[in-house]
């Protein structure tokens, strides 16, 4: 009897080791180079191609390249066969759930894992944007030390001390970022969900409005998953109603906040300074942000250390096993958890 | 009666009450614009002249560039009047103390003010180095996304999990660091002075020798003061026993570390990465560390805060007053704390 054949999308890093114990149980299989949309769906529906009998799709951000998003069509095109797409990253945008459900293909993504290195960025982008670090980094490369004076000019930054954090969704990484930001001496944490977390998920912090986050926070702290509820979830409505010379910091997804109003807050001062991971239209970045000094960027590093990619491909690989051996993936995405369909399988 | 004298030495940018309550009790003075070295000396020299009586001395490190070091000759020109000098600055590494001590001047400084501002900048720099944001970001500005791929082509940084911090000098500090960084999941935290401590100052860290630090640590945090023990201290012999791909971090003073041999430790790949607040020869910072992406490095930013500043400025007030009013400083450097003559005063 032949193997179920798992199709890998993108590229393998870190965890060749566990690909090589995949393949004691599975037929592992990959596009062609330069393999397109088009010739994807070529691929995959030749009847005389392996690609036609795939039972499990593992994909990385970077493939969205090759396939384009796992959308409504891709959904609809995929073969009968196709059991799961595991996809590897927290954050899973790139797959419209909704149509992969509609068919019962499960979807996972790999929660948790990343929480940590995630949590990593979002302090260093923080303290560098509530320090102006970015700043001062930024004019020592341009030769203004010692010629514009101490900290080559850069202007104060704040120290932690009286100010309120208040974080935009309290899960995994939210609740990481909290335990790494407590000794650092900040007065408050606030947070806002869609629903109030149970105490002991609070991490002693106080739950408020999504106004009340707005107007009480001297930083705010982006951590909600981009879907259609929280796309542009801060616009220039919500600028409005923060404090002036606010402190943003965003390693959740770009376009959950409206990068042409963010751009506004930033040059009327509005907010202060920027840390960013994300951008609304990354990987390009409009080059008025990228000429904000007071905005600290990074291309989207969150998960982007040894140990952490490592592990998340692994993860990617145990929920392909896991398909192969229990008819089910570890950690299916919230949006399928309750469905009939896939309880029966789980 | 004549009020007694200070003089203010460096400028005054957040404690203007401050100043303005002493003068209650003290005549102020300042230096005239564009005074030299020379020039100060024909001042406090000119027995007709007001600085000839000045009580106490107030400087920041800025004001190193109208009078210079305070060094053997500067104390032993000092008119008799001099009481005290208070530096604004935890490491005084500016001032000779064992000339004005001879002279049974009392000079202070201003621990622990700088201790929370120090930490958040060594954090910024500690995980800057280890995750390779620093190279992140500039491959950004260099317009390398997406055009170098995933992360712009960074090179994947590193976790704390499984990493030993190793803290060469544990006081206010070095503590204020380890505090910080306990949530984050490092290893193990080591640390060397030159004599241990006692267990409650311990905070969990492990005494080891320095050798040990040096060969165990996968993150070497420096937090030294500056003196002719410590010049050096991490030269190319002791880059030697480093681990390989080892990080450093450095906000405590640049001539502790010999930089030209960071450099070449840097070029080898035995320094992975570094975090540098301070430089040897700062405020030059020599090309070759600015041109590597592998270096963090900001313009001497520890205390760069408009709040800390604020503190540090009116405790150098409070220094000068208590003088005026008690004949003692508050904060006294440890040289002297234990002198007799000091003793007899406070």
């Amino acid at each position: 009897m032949s193997k179920p054949i798992v199709l890998c999308l993108g590229n393998t890093l870190f965890a060749q080791d566990a690909w090589k114990k995949l393949e004691e149980i599975a037929e592992v299989v990959t596009l062609p180079k330069g393999t397109s949309r088009a010739t994807f769906f070529q691929l995959i529906e030749d009847p005389a191609s392996k690609f036609s009998k795939i039972e499990v799709i593992t994909r990385t951000a970077g493939s969205v390249a090759q396939t384009g998003r796992f959308d409504e069509e891709l959904a609809r095109r995929l073969p009968k066969s196709v059991k799961a797409v595991c996809h590897n990253g927290a954050g899973y945008d790139q797959v419209d759930v909704k149509y992969f459900n509609d068919r019962h293909i499960q979807v996972s993504n790999t929660p948790d894992l990343v929480s940590n290195s995630t949590a990593d960025d979002h302090v260093f982008l923080l303290l560098g944007a509530l320090r102006n670090f970015s700043f001062g980094a930024r004019n020592l490369l341009d030769g203004k030390w010692p010629q514009d004076g101490s900290a080559a000019g850069t202007p104060f930054g704040h120290d932690p001390e009286g100010k309120t954090v208040g974080v935009l969704g309290l899960g995994g990484i939210g609740g990481a970022i909290v335990s790494r930001l407590k000794p650092f001496g900040f007065k408050k944490f606030i947070y806002h969900n869609r629903s109030r977390l149970s105490p002991e998920l609070e991490n002693d912090c106080e739950y408020v409005s999504f106004d009340e986050l707005l107007s009480q926070s001297d930083i705010i702290s982006v951590n909600v998953p981009l879907n259609p509820k929280t796309v542009h979830l801060i616009d220039s409505k919500a600028f409005g109603k923060m404090k002036e010379g606010v402190v943003i910091v965003n390693t959740a997804r770009g376009a959950i906040i409206d990068e042409a109003a963010l751009i506004e807050a930033l040059k009327a001062g509005k907010v202060r300074s920027a840390g960013l991971d994300v951008f609304e239209f990354e990987p390009k970045v409009c080059q008025e942000i990228m000429d904000m000094k007071q905005v600290l960027a990074l291309p989207h590093m969150g998960t982007h250390s040894v140990e952490t990619r490592k592990k998340m491909e692994e993860f990617v690989v145990s929920n392909a096993a896991s398909v192969i051996k229990t008819g089910h993936v570890i950690s299916i995405v919230p949006e399928i958890r309750n469905e009939e369909w896939f309880k029966t399988l789980a």
